[in-house]
């Protein structure tokens, strides 16, 4: 055991009214809403890659936490951090976390190291995790290393590709052992930084042709988690082509692959590409598509990816609406893709942030679990379109001509009716 | 005649050295290039909208501009105005325009007057066509009225469906009379203000069913243009449903026409939708819907669609560049969806506004056909990606196991080979 | 009376449980906090030109809303809409409204008649304040007319800056004599278009001196209420000089009217000039220029002004908290410059924006008061500089290298200390 | 002598027609445009950090770049960097670099070593200087360290605040030995990153009270060139409080530093700031405070500082037509703050970038000097406000009283004039 978070009771639930930095005020656990624990609506995650993997630099500047385990260059180091990992996860009791490849093991000096490393340390995590934090998802990090910078599986190497598929398939692999729910792919490099040296069409089809081998491998592994794809607009790249939750879709309809794989849709990913996180997970929901989500928060006003903690109710109960309409999760959760700032150095912050985002999240559900039992947007949204239910304007048989005729027979003159979206906004706040 | 345009002369070509203000400097439409008159590769066109019907306003203030068709309410004021813009055709020497019905008729007190006096301004405006100037496309406007204030074809109403439906059969029926090229779709309204109060999946069912039955219509009517879908992100309203080229093209996959429908791409719009406009064109073409552009140019900096006249020469050359590439166009052209700035007030600025456009598009041309010519991107692009040509990691026999195996045997390392991006924008800079 | 809002109550305050639309559940204008009541915490306006003035149009549709004044060209219909309003404001309560000369006369055929007219509105409405209803600030409107479309005192025409002097001269006139708190100077088109016709120099020494004379004006005729100036990046302008709060202050320090003028800021103009509202706020305390606040909330996501009520509790108490930290308003008050949505076109839509509005600030205040009660936030700040209490780098006597010499002396080397940030989000959740 | 440049000739003027990637088309040294030659008009200079320090690396990826120097955390190594540094000077004939103390010496562990290490760096590398290319400005790195993460002068310890003024005192020292030309502060972390930590007040004055201190040590030790200080919105900050020129400008105001201290302006802190560059330049001359300009290019849809090398001849025609209006450089000239894609990995990427960079400037500077010379856009200019030379509304005596007498007894009403912008643009397209 690692004393980084010595002193740092287990966070317990102590209700709305406690002043205790390190306690739950909203969210408990076993409370059942709309007929389920909020442990089980929520499944809450904390990711691997922020906690204990950034060091607190950004562009302009490098490390300012001080980690025991950093660099991390050493399986030592690794094993150390992974302990500190899994106090963590006890202290806040999170049932779920997910990694890349890379931030569990330092990467190899070949394949093959980088590989076994791997392995060694799913067999030195899986006793851990009996523990009680269990695998959201695996994914693979196919965008530090220089190999990638031109792209992963839509590199102008066919090597790179080659390389891609071994290690998608070694991190697929530990994922199916540790018993992870699902497999993520974020192509954070699949896009381009300029289009005078990119071939868009041969590129599409690369990526098209890789997720095809992944979902191919993943019924032959036997794997029954969801396949997921990590929309996101641009960040490394000037573009990414998983742009958005619409953008990833019309590319699995090319591929033939609207069936297999679905999004996991990240609040700050949502924002970059100008869309609302409601909006995203709307969409996912219409189109079929909808998976998990990364919870954060981004700064409306940076233009980068700032993955603060969620810290806005009224917006995170319009998330968990959208969740909620959309079944809630099956094989997918919440995952804080949500680092400290980093002046937050303190080992307390680390925990104090997770404490806050989690409240944050259990607010917003049980707001959102309010307005659907008392059908408080479903009833007027029902209302507004009712019209369409006795009209057959959009049936088989219906042609332009056809309805063109009804108006015309009618010389109707439809008249507006008052949308009434800030009564809308109000009943939403009477929620949050 | 009106003497609207009294004193300016047919605008020619006079050359790079000519400071006339109202000559051509590049635009010389007879000048052939790569095989093809300039007139036929750029196939300019005006809208009637900007040019003849805005008055001026912006959200904080009404009409600047003084007009003597102005307000453009009766059928007598309306043919006034379609003489001045015959007679600006004619002074521009331009091949073709475009026009929504609204733009060509003033409303009627019902649908069949709406609908007669289109039909009237149809026979008012043929004979004018005579004189050179043909019809690029038409569209309807189903978004400036009342009516429309909740969506066209995806509103809540069913009668604004049937009215829609009668309205752009009309539309296209006189597009076609016309010898229009093409028919447009834009779908300013379809989208929403807030999620609140909207069914998504209910509205894109609706707008997927409309755009079937359009499709079926033209196909009826012996209509051989081609269809075209205009993407925009928002403005009017919150989200709009075409927000972009893979956005659209994965709507119309959806619907089954993806081989029935292409897009019409605007610059300003592919800005906002945080794209730049070569993207937008790269990515129509990669998906097989590259149909026409909007030619316009939008202040990078302002958030809402100022469709200024393009001014900015390397950037039109990356444009013409990808147009270039998805083999020029077919029934599409270059319209100017392009307004003059609210201050600039004479009849002599509409003039110089698209003499300075169609140059800089020429300018652009001129780049691009040189740049194809001399092989000077495609050649780099092509030694990019050389290692393909060889590997067979996408052949159809080819999984996930296999490549990584290829991978795993050699223990590969590959090596990154710079992009070179400064030096192909270098390269570009020789030609502009 | 009109029976616009026939049927429609006067809204009362009910209580966080009641659901009835109409009814404050958080605004308790007797409410006493920090010691003082609501009514005089936030001192609510209504402003006219939304309300009653705007038609529901934007840049691609026109008027939506059916208003019994519209088009407002006549006295008569100016009066009708001035019934209206005050029975608005007799409904809801509020303490203030807002004007500019244009929202409440229809512009005359002559500078003279536009003031004959003014004056004679100013008769009208005057009686009718009686009913407890005042106004909060005045204004001209000095962008929407033509005359204005280069600018009103930077216009490049002498005689438009004459204009201004004797509209603004009358305006202010009016609003002292109705007992207006304050005049407010909103500068949409005082900026460019573009900087190729622009004199910057000349432009910003005439806006300089127009408002140094009218500095001096309110002296001479004994208004005793503040002189605001309203801040905005851009729209209508592309570039408006007015920018933020920090370009207000280096304008007003130019022409030595840093002591005279204050700033009335808009949470929107905050947006689109890339700051929070609470930042803007801050930053006018911190520069000594905090006047008044135009509440609103524009979509992060929309380039432009979309002036939006108020609706995230949240976004509220942080700008109430830096409200109250400069001392509260003074002359100022919180105006709701936010404007239905388009499709809203019921008379109860209008009422219920603002109830839900001023439930929102009312959430707000009351959550700042909290904090600043608790000292939850300044106890951690105070914390975090007490270090510099010691401290005296700062003094008249220190010099570079006196402080350098200390630094070199010690070889100091300062450790970080964590900034908390995620713990204090945190605490501000405990509070709305 | 390293062998990083081997094979890589000294770049010469070839002419527009030269399709030699390594050599000049456009920027001639020694011709001569409006009396000066092009080498003093533009004073380019190298930036040491994006060359030499800064390995490629984002927030996704680390290091891409392979140079013997890396990681360059010795002197030896330093002293490598600087070989090869100086050797890209001259292979660029380039007349001057600029540095951070940061770049050039590796951090010692002390603050004393610190000093040492750049003292001896200064020895090394001032022979090194006659060789032709002298330092434009020196500057201290106050951000990259955890000790700055919480700010340099604005830091809530004042060690930090000392500590800086030690560094800052070390690195003029160094700059003024070294004959730098100016001395520049850029304030990368003063500012915040959430207003819940900050106190706002005390921080400006902090920052008011360093630079004051800064200047009396300039004037102490005889540096007779400029201070200047480098304005940015946000980006490593939440929001920096040197947010633009006109800010800039405010805060020297409220220190009584407006005629000690000047502004560096980049273009991609223009742009991030909302602003053009022309318009940050064009505000710096009319405000007095025109210094020196950092020239590179920010994509305009990509948040963050790209710092790409500038390739739009048409913006830096706009750009520099802003220089010589404000009189050309006097200590100042263009540095370019601008950074190889990460993927740009060879050597000759380095030299090509500043060639394409150098050759886009001097079609700016030339296309400029080409407007100024024919009075293109100054004639119309004037043309414009000449109504204001027969007008007096701006004299000292003038009052608004006066002023609207004037109007009123006229009875006025002014008429619009065109702004003729898209005239004005193609006059510049004519230059470009």
């Amino acid at each position: 055991m690692t004393d980084y978070f010595k002193g740092i009771a287990p966070v317990t639930y102590e209700g709305p009214e406690s002043t205790n930095p390190l306690a739950f005020r909203h969210y408990n656990p076993d409370e059942v809403i709309l007929g389920k624990t909020m442990r089980d609506h929520l499944r809450f995650a904390v990711a691997y890659w922020h906690n204990f993997v950034w060091e607190g630099g950004d562009p302009f500047g490098g490390r300012t936490f001080d980690r025991p385990w950093f660099p991390a260059d050493s399986m030592e180091l690794a094993k150390l951090k992974a302990d500190a990992a899994f106090e963590m996860f006890e202290i806040l009791g999170v049932p779920y976390y997910c990694f890349h490849d890379h931030d569990i093991r330092p990467e190899g000096a070949s394949l093959q190291e980088s590989a076994d490393r791997l392995n060694e340390m799913a067999d030195y995590v899986a006793p851990k995790m009996e523990g009680g934090t269990q695998l959201l998802w695996g994914t693979a990090n196919m965008f530090s290393h220089r190999r990638y910078m031109s792209g992963a599986s839509t590199n102008p190497d066919p090597d790179v590709f080659a390389y891609c598929a071994s290690t998608v398939k070694t991190c697929m692999d530990v994922t199916h052992r540790l018993g992870g729910e699902n497999y993520v792919l974020w192509g954070g490099r699949e896009g381009y930084e300029t289009l005078l040296n990119t071939d868009l069409d041969r590129e599409l089809a690369q990526m098209g042709r890789f997720l095809q081998m992944v979902v191919e491998y993943k019924h032959k592994i036997g794997f029954t988690g969801a396949i997921l794809i990590e929309p996101k607009p641009q960040e490394p790249t000037k573009h990414q082509y998983d742009y958005d939750v619409a953008t990833v879709y019309g590319f699995l309809q090319r591929f033939g692959l609207e069936n297999e794989v679905k999004v996991n849709v990240e609040q700050g990913h949502a924002i970059l590409a100008g869309h609302s996180f409601e909006h995203e997970l709307a969409m996912a929901r219409a189109l079929g598509v909808f998976g998990s989500i990364d919870m954060n928060r981004n700064d409306y006003q940076s233009g980068w990816d700032t993955d603060q903690f969620p810290n806005n109710a009224p917006e995170a109960a319009l998330a968990y609406y959208e969740v909620l309409r959309a079944g809630g999760f099956t094989t997918g959760g919440t995952n804080f893709d949500a680092k400290l700032r980093r002046q937050s150095i303190d080992a307390e912050d680390l925990i104090a942030a997770h404490v806050g985002g989690m409240d944050i999240c259990a607010r917003g559900l049980k707001a959102a679990a309010a307005m659907i039992a008392d059908d408080a947007l479903e009833a007027p949204r029902r209302a507004r379109y009712a019209g369409w239910d006795s009209a057959d304007h959009l049936s088989e048989t219906a042609t332009l001509e056809s309805v063109a005729a009804y108006a015309e027979a009618g010389q109707i003159d439809p008249q507006p009716v008052s949308g009434g979206q800030e009564r809308l906004e109000n009943i939403v706040n009477r929620y949050v």
